[in-house]
């Protein structure tokens, strides 16, 4: 693409050479002559000038005196994202069924979706215009796939899982397992069916291995917009709403209810049961073990230290109920003396 | 089915319409009119008047003064539990192989069981009666699969692992994977083979992307009704009692011991090498650096708070022994203060 | 083969019979009379003597008075882990291509690689001289796997990702992932596309269901030697040193660089954006939130506690920083009086 065309793609503003080629996209510090970059975080401005880009996307603040080509945008970190699918070298599939794939007679596949090789759709199946299900996928009975989505090779839907519109899912998600359910009978679990489905919007994305289980008895719902990364869990029944995004390791217990507008961070854990209200932030490998009902950032857990140094903090902390009786103790002691010191003053 | 059957199934007294037709399961709140439901947290109890349900299992002192149908029984969750499974939509598979299936010669698979669409048995595998394989499994060499197994699509057992009677296993389990055993060469890791396999007991589930190492020398081992969600890593030469469940996201090192009846919630870490005795719950996100020899309930971490405040308290826990010194010195202090205080007295 | 031909194979000094027939390998509590042992922790030196090893790996200070048959090697462990090899029952895949395998035209394969069944190379791929792809392998677009490598059945790897020679991946295993990138618009998250590659050095373990994503802009790098264990998360534009470990469940967010000969132990956390320097131990579950710039051991998180007691210590550690004031200040009144106690006796 030429510089021009990305411009009129963008609506941009150009400063510089219309007709630039350009074939790929890289940061400040790697780009070369024939690549576009961007600067979006006030940390790199000091690599701007000396970066070899054939070109870079700039808001007009930043762009004051830059000599070289610049595309003038009012977010050039949204305009990178808009433009890199551009450049993206994922190789599309062609539409049709390949040979090896078993469809079920039962099953709907549109003529413009791709099946790949030894995938599976079992009966009542739904699969959309537009849809790639890659190599090895297994897609339940019953189970809908909305126009536009792309399931990496390896995905596994359970049946009566059903996905919304442009999603997007990686190699090794599991969605409809079944979720953890058993009754106690003196020491002895007994299973119970997870009769309920999953219910996915649109535009969610999930990530490598991540596990989204099937309802035990309702459907377990992941909002519009929902950004799931890899290694995630999801139990059953649980409700995620829209736009709200996880990062990797995640795990969230059964029927917890989460709010739109959210991010978790990598390695939180939410245990059941429990509601997080919209617009909460939950910094990395906290652990939330109570409803959250204001938004906000919440944290859980230590800082790391010199391992020497973390070993006595730890025994203090076991100790901290000891110290903090003492202290008040302490506190009163003082208190008495201070008073009888006091008092002859006083007499 | 009809309330009647499900009430002579379940052993239950019927209080109600025995010819009402029974289509699924629901919660009080969710259920319909033909639909069943149960009481078995008395939070719920507030829901059960105003219920929609065709029919809920209640205990006897439950159902005093309710007057919709009820079956009447001993342990409602449990007796969920058991008719959950009449209201299954998980499709059966047939049996037979499926025509794509590759099969070794030596291998044995039993007539009534059921190898999906490009599964692969190698050889010396058994797979017995009514055991279903699902689609993209993968059944290494000597694999023993007892009778009523069922295993999900894609599931991958490596060689020598025998698995006992009615075991469920999730799609994306690995049993039999090569633990993480090296040897330190002047910096350079060198490779142990991992010589030992995987012994799984009767009526064993294991979750959604679960991975189940072999012994690095002798086999690691999963008792008699073991349950483990998804996500879940169990290193080699781990020995996991009978009974004892695990919660999604939690990690088993190397050789360690777990006893029966015990639980661990979600993401739970363990270190190696150690032993946990009968009867123990771990609650979630602990991290286990000792043997327990006591039976009863264990934690560690942090509780959340708002990120603001918690920046102080991980700050502080940093001085702990800083301020626990001062402390023990204050005390001194006020001990001298206190004795000089009273020597005059004395005087 | 006979004590004999491991002696000369290891070049160690045997001490025994020559003609012995060794079949296995085993612990020195379960050894028996046909199979070799290893005495490499001192704490097992007294199970030595009533061993029933056919026999045993010693270093020459160990085998002194040992009447049974002997190794004298300078490392027993590493002699271990070397022999260890010549036992493994792990079948060896034949060379060539699977019927069933979908190999595009233009990918190469060498002959003496084997392709398994359902295993899928697309175009451009490359599979060098001994490579074995397991069943259900997927090998994307332009990959590259050096000589030597061992894939376990079911691994993806999406296109252009390198792979340098005698690399080993465990099942479940998926790299090349779309990494979780993407820029918000006014709340929505508008997905960037992942352009970067993945490049694997040689020598490198790939443990069961861990997730390599590609780089966004530049390549994810994992160095020579580097060894992940179980459901391990790299994130894109990570890059790990020579001979770094992992054990499993670690988490290393985005663009995080990690020097050489590294150990992370598991469930470690890591931010994205900071730097670990080489030589760096981190123990288990430690939550890392800053760059690391001195060679050591790091650690964090809380002691395990009966979980009444825990509770009591969780409570506390929300309230540290009222005792930090509150102790502050009682040093000041202290001070304050025994400098009042001090007045007097001066006056």
């Amino acid at each position: 693409m030429t510089l021009g065309q990305l411009a009129d793609t963008l609506g941009a503003e150009l400063r510089g050479t219309r007709a630039l080629e350009i074939t790929g996209l890289a940061t400040l510090q790697e780009a070369g002559p024939a690549q576009l970059s961007f600067l979006a975080n006030p940390q790199y401005r000091k690599f701007l000038d000396h970066s070899q880009a054939g070109a870079v996307l700039l808001k007009a603040a930043d762009a004051e005196g830059f000599t070289g080509n610049a595309l003038i945008v009012a977010d050039p970190y949204l305009a990178y994202a808009r433009i890199s699918h551009a450049f993206d070298p994922k190789p599309r599939a062609p539409a049709g069924i390949h040979p090896s794939a078993v469809v079920a007679a039962d099953a709907t596949v549109a003529p413009s979706a791709s099946v790949g090789p030894f995938v599976v759709v079992e009966s009542g199946a739904h699969i959309g215009a537009g849809v790639t299900i890659g190599a090895h996928g297994y897609i339940g009975a019953r189970c809908v796939i909305g126009e536009g989505g792309w399931l990496a090779p390896r995905v596994t839907l359970y049946h009566d899982v059903h996905i919304g519109k442009r999603v997007v899912i990686q190699s090794g998600a599991v969605l409809g397992g079944e979720g953890f359910g058993f009754a106690n009978e003196k020491g002895v679990w007994q299973k119970i069916a997870q009769v309920g489905g999953v219910q996915v919007g649109d535009d969610v994305e999930i990530g490598v291995n991540t596990a989204v289980d099937r309802g035990a008895l309702a459907d377990t719902v992941l909002g519009n917009g929902v950004k799931l990364d890899n290694q995630i869990q999801i139990a059953h029944n649980v409700q995620v709403g829209d736009h709200t995004a996880m990062a990797a390791c995640v795990g969230i217990s059964g029927s917890t209810k989460i709010g739109r507008h959210c991010m978790l961070a990598g390695g939180v854990g939410l245990v059941g049961h429990i509601e997080i209200c919209d617009n909460v932030f939950i910094t990395g490998m906290t652990m939330v073990t109570r409803s959250i009902t204001e938004p906000g950032s919440y944290s859980s857990g230590t800082a790391m230290q010199p391992a020497a140094e973390w070993r006595k903090s730890a025994a203090r902390i076991r100790h901290l109920d000891d110290m903090s009786r003492r202290l008040a103790q302490l506190e009163k002691r003082v208190d008495a003396v201070t008073r009888s010191a006091d008092t002859p003053s006083e007499g």
